[in-house]
């Protein structure tokens, strides 16, 4: 079939799910952003700045399992790449479009045209991208059918974001295809599967005990219900890392809490001692989740089971695919034992205290007793993160945070993208003020695209993740205050799409709570007034961790 | 002398004139954050985010010389690294420091760390900084003195960015240092110098006229005196780029206008046609300056007068500064001549039409009316600048804009930057509506640090140059529409650093600056209401051209 290089690529996109393109309008792009407003099933959202479009396409492939970012050369693609990093840090898969100048332009050094460097030089934006995709092309009218094929299935087998670069004079351009669905053919080495469950059923022969422990890996892959399924069955007890936290369902009665390192609660620490065998999903383990890598599982045999290969000990096994691993680690009469048993945790309810000022410990209570089935959280790194780790997730449900590449200001154009991804599901961000205040003009986007979430942005006067790492008394971490909930209505000028009020005490929340609940087809923009020394404990006893790392 | 590494840093810093340092704290940079709080004569200016960092920078480097970014690995120094580029486009020395983690985190790949790619290599961002610095450095507790100067030095001499690692280990560390103040010396080669001036006496010898272009360079390397004396005594007709825009008066007789190739005014086009050879004082030419590359000075010799070069023809005369020859080519006797006259310019007095909708036209009419000597105008790459281009500026006034690199957003941060620069200089930015939703929030940190610039929003809903290029009809064209006047209000709580307007008529534009003159001590932020079609003239023809060399 004839078909034109933008259409093409559009077309692909499409297989993979993606039904909204995020990005900036830029003379290089404009061709192709017709291309995506004249084409059914997918629509072109526009963001305040390229940094926010690259956190809400960073969000909206977490919940649909791929996105699409459209910016132009230069200037738009570098405002971007910090969202493009963090993506390859936690493995979201986002497919770079960089609007560029023609290949005539690009290879005639003496002409400068606008966005470039003025020396000539452009592929420079090309190489800085290389550091942080997983695969790259420039598209022309010769490869344009292969290269883009072949950098979406990278996307998709390493769901790290690759880049393509999509010369304007190029978009309208027809070209000859196939016509055929996009087949990805990435298969298990079955050999090589028999050796690893052989291994595996020696290992847990010998062991006491066995235990899993399940990271972000397990949704990047969509394979929740599947580790769901595999604690369920042979009923080991199971933890997760607060960069994993929702890949199981935090009131099963296995469930032992959240790992993190010597700050793990008592339980998990109890079930780690008392096993010989951990099965690690998709786990990455990073400063931030462990406790400054004061880990507490020295003595156990790691088996990590990662999206395309396994590993014991030094040994690697290369081309197993975790969906068929866990399918056979349930289905080789494994003999998976373990006697530890949690207290069957109870629902939490939330009873407003008279007069009571908010209080983080509180205020998290609060988030866990309104928590549904099928709710997304996304939590900012810093105080947020901390205390939404502790927070009991429904079945079904999912928790957004970044705490590998820890970018401040994430969370609230994320949230664009979780939310549009699937507006059936409730969103509920929690959102310090110094983050807020990074990308904060993107709630207009929401309001522009009439998104329902409900939007907490905890006031409590600064950066307090870093006042407990160091300078607690320091000028540079205070901010300028602002008038928070006043600011939604900045960007919704006819007052019909959002409701906004300002808590301070524990009366007052839930009154603010009952006020998003009846108006659940507005956004809810909720300040929380909070003192700025108050700070989850877990993020008291972290701060403290690095401070010392550090050598404060 | 005995000093930490942190304080040798700021030391020679100061020495460059820095007095204030941009950027956002993060714990990779938190113990150089003590250093610059407790040191005298240098004061921490932290942002909203890195990117509006970034542009501060650049704005403050543009008046005071020199300037200096702070902010964390990765995460950080990414968001700025737009803002970067831009300096290294456009020629603007600032000091890109990051705090980074150890050594001993940096060179062990096993430890993933937060602000880290969880890939184990720590050096990613170093390289991508490589690709828009002109030098860089990693600092250790060897080579701190050295590098410092080092790095500092080509700062100074390419005007291009620089970028330092700061291992957050080490800013405490005490070393030996001499003590003295730095000392560049770089020189011009006088062989070379008196081989140019003998080309050029002969060039000149057989033209029948000369005359000059001034551009960007001039101002880089701070010599728009000397530029201004060169045409004062030779009365040659002189033209500027308007990148290069306010290197000479332009009220001065032999002013011509400015050069934008087959766009430029036609006094501009007649010096040029009765010229032999022309003087190109620091010029580098783009598509936005040259009406893409429609030039009209093919038949002239060009003698290019760079910051450490000149070139005539294929010719090349290295290590000869623009100063020397500037300087010599007043003292050796050449006949400069040239009949060219133009008719002295009248300054503008606006008087407003009753009940008559603000127009573009007639707004940049009102500017020029207002425009005072010692004025810095910035002009937001779009309509604004455009429409600025066509402004006479006065003298010892000063044009900001960022016509190469045309990164939208830019000049409202920038702003914060020329305004903290010099505070007794009035600072007046135009910035239409699209670019200021990238960054708008940075009026918050002018407002903390009670700033006094006027701000004229242009509320025209959407990005108009793109329309003029392509799409006027797109929906990818329009943005959400903002209450942009009472904005400054979430940022000044106390309602009493600001004073904010709207304007829709030319009555009501002259009360908003009788306002605005009214509260010199506070910040005028005024919104303009105009018509999303009208567009300034030049930027009709440029959208034009430009679609047509795009193939739209």
């Amino acid at each position: 079939m004839k078909i034109t290089i933008g259409d093409y690529l559009l077309k692909r996109l499409k297989e993979f799910n993606v039904k909204h393109i995020y990005g900036v309008p830029g003379d290089y792009n404009l061709l192709f952003l017709d291309h995506i407003e004249d084409m059914d099933g997918i629509e072109w959202v526009g963001n305040c700045n390229e940094l926010n479009g690259s956190y809400a396409a960073d969000g909206y492939a977490r919940v649909n399992g791929m996105s699409a970012l459209v910016t132009t050369f230069g200037v738009g693609e570098l405002s971007a790449i910090n969202g493009i990093a963090g993506a390859y840090a936690e493995d979201v898969p986002i497919v770079k479009i960089t609007g560029i100048p023609s290949m005539s332009i690009m290879n005639n050094s003496s002409k400068y045209v606008h966005h470039s460097l003025g020396d000539g030089q452009y592929y420079k934006f090309y190489n800085m991208f290389r550091e942080v995709t997983s695969a790259q092309t420039i598209l022309s009218e010769m490869n344009a059918e292969r290269e883009i094929d072949r950098v979406l299935t990278e996307c998709y087998i390493t769901k790290k974001p690759v880049y393509i670069g999509l010369p304007f004079d190029i978009v309208d351009t027809e070209i000859e295809v196939s016509g055929e669905k996009l087949n990805i053919d990435v298969k298990t080495n079955e050999e090589t599967l028999k050796e690893f469950i052989k291994d595996v059923k020696e290992l847990v022969s010998k062991s006491k005990g066995e235990m899993v422990l399940a990271d972000y890996e397990v949704d990047r892959c969509n394979l929740s219900l599947e580790a769901r399924n595999f604690v369920k069955v042979t009923g080991l007890p199971v933890s997760t890392t607060s960069m994993g936290k929702s890949a199981v369902n935090e009131y099963c009665d296995n469930f032992v809490g959240i790992y993190n390192g010597v700050l793990s609660s008592d339980s998990v620490k109890e079930a780690m001692n008392t096993s010989d065998v951990a099965f690690f999903f998709g786990v990455k383990l990073s400063d931030f989740t462990t406790a400054c890598f004061n880990l507490v599982h020295e003595n156990i045999t790691v088996v990590e089971i990662h999206a395309l290969h396994a590993k014991i000990g030094e040994k690697i096994y290369a081309n197993i695919l975790m969906k068929d691993v866990l399918h056979a680690l349930l289905n080789n009469d494994i003999n998976f034992k373990h006697k530890f048993k949690v207290e069957p945790k109870k629902a939490i309810k939330y009873i407003p205290e008279k007069n009571k000022e908010l209080t983080q410990e509180r205020f998290y209570q609060c988030i866990e007793s309104i928590l549904e089935k099928g709710d997304i959280l996304l939590a900012e790194t810093g105080t947020s993160f901390s205390g939404a780790t502790s927070v009991r997730m429904p079945e079904n449900s999912k928790f957004i945070g970044q705490p590998l590449w820890a970018s401040i200001g994430y969370t609230l154009p994320a949230l664009l993208g979780s939310q549009m991804a699937d507006k059936n599901r409730r969103n509920i961000l929690i959102i310090g003020d110094g983050s807020f205040q990074l990308t904060g003009q993107e709630v207009s986007t929401m309001i522009r695209e009439d998104l329902h979430p409900i939007i907490f942005v905890i006031n409590n006067d600064g950066y307090t993740i870093e006042k407990l790492i160091h300078g607690p008394e320091r000028k540079y971490n205070e901010i300028n205050m602002w008038d928070y909930k006043n600011l939604v209505n900045i960007f919704d000028l006819n007052k019909e799409k959002s409701i906004s009020c300002k808590v301070q005490t524990e009366e007052d929340l839930i009154k603010a709570i009952d006020l998003a609940n009846k108006n659940k087809d507005k956004l809810a923009f909720i300040e929380l007034v909070m003192d700025s020394k108050d700070a989850p404990n877990s993020l008291i006893r972290l701060g403290g961790l690095l401070s010392e790392v550090n050598g404060y």
